[in-house]
């Protein structure tokens, strides 16, 4: 179904922090990774270099909440899920789960809101409208 | 005034990605580093490690909403607010503007909420109330 | 054969940086990831913690010769090799091509000197011999 | 005198890891940092958009020795000197010293060597003469 997508991710020593805990902001690389990986499950690339103008996607939010740590070499699963579609911008859905953890218990929770935007000769980026070829791929879980 | 905090940054070439602009969880790092200058400031450490227990600051709740980019060597103002005070957590608000911009245009908006814990000796940590020698320093903006 | 071990990787979004391309810092982080995986090959962890003292590998040396650029979302593969085992050091050769080029040319080639410390309760660490249960496991390729 | 130069740093928590200290692939992160920082003060930029073709200076080596960890908000002096100056490369030494420590005793030393590239419109860069404008600042240290 290509409104949800999952990847499996161990955590790695230099993404920890003094507090023998996987740092805030490294939650935020891993939603990227699985919205990335998401966009080649659909035979997509978030940085498709054929496209005239070029595509980007940067954030205008991004949020986390943290429920439990994550530590050294804990296997997590991030759970992408697409909640909102609308002409220029996908807002994605984030659970964090450790991958061995039979209750299920969440981790963390976090959400994106990427804007589609054309990357002018000049250096300048406007938003423009998801090309229909891409937007068709997606859909939104109901 | 003990409720905000100002400070300054510039953007290192190995904070950008290939988009040519601050990779979106590099504000977070910016966040957490006007904190621990906030603490600074007052005259304490947010990883003092003379205190028994030892204290941490995880943080539950981060969010930020990104208005304009930011690109290597821009300088930018992280001003720091603290919006919420109770008995074991704090939630800051964060302010982003290019140092040298004027009309003070909004480069970004992020909060954090983070938790006072204690780290106990068998590894774990729960939720404690901030000291009242922290607490007391720390004014909330009304 | 417990001297030479491969894993693989993609490079990501957040690894590049506005050259386009990975930020040379991350090959380090590779090199450190292959060396991880390779102790949990061998039934082990770099960061065991029942060991009494606790150990730690902390670098004494490390370097990278690079040859070709990655790029985001090339897939690599890097080679780990044991070129040294003293008592208390061990020495690892790092070699970083492209998954899919069939030709095998070098990306980059690293190197890294680890060594045995124990974490003692006061605080410091200090060099140790490798424990013979981890030292057994581990050949140097001649 | 421009052979040298040296920053002043303090350790982020976010460049901490599990161990404590400072990750060691930070430390390359600094010497970029110093690096940068040299070039603007001889009023240039590594970035500089003007230039046509537009230049870079991709790493072709980088390494580090490690003597000493770095731990929080301990301050670091990086300092910079350039030892070797050719036709198309340059090769810097940076040497690592925590800001207060009266005896001065190294923390780390590192080198650097870095290659003046021209990016041509068709994506690719190549090694290109450092212009005499750039060069005739940059004077090595005997």
């Amino acid at each position: 179904m290509p409104s949800e997508f999952t990847i499996t991710r161990s955590v790695e020593f230099s993404e920890t922090d003094m507090a023998g805990i996987m740092h805030y902001s490294n939650f935020f690389r891993y939603m990227e990774a699985a919205e990335h990986a998401f966009f080649r499950s659909l035979g997509l690339s978030i940085a498709d270099p054929r496209g005239e103008p070029r595509l980007g996607w940067p954030r205008v939010h991004a949020s986390c909440d943290y429920h439990r740590p994550l530590r050294f070499e804990d296997r997590v699963e991030i759970r992408l899920k697409v909640v909102e579609k609308r002409s220029k911008a996908l807002t994605y859905e984030f659970t964090f789960r450790k991958a061995d953890d039979a209750a299920g218990t969440d981790v963390a929770r976090g959400r994106l809101t990427v804007v589609c935007v054309a990357h002018h000769p000049d250096g300048t980026m406007r938003a423009t409208p998801i090309p229909e070829a891409i937007a068709s791929l997606i859909q939104v879980d109901a």
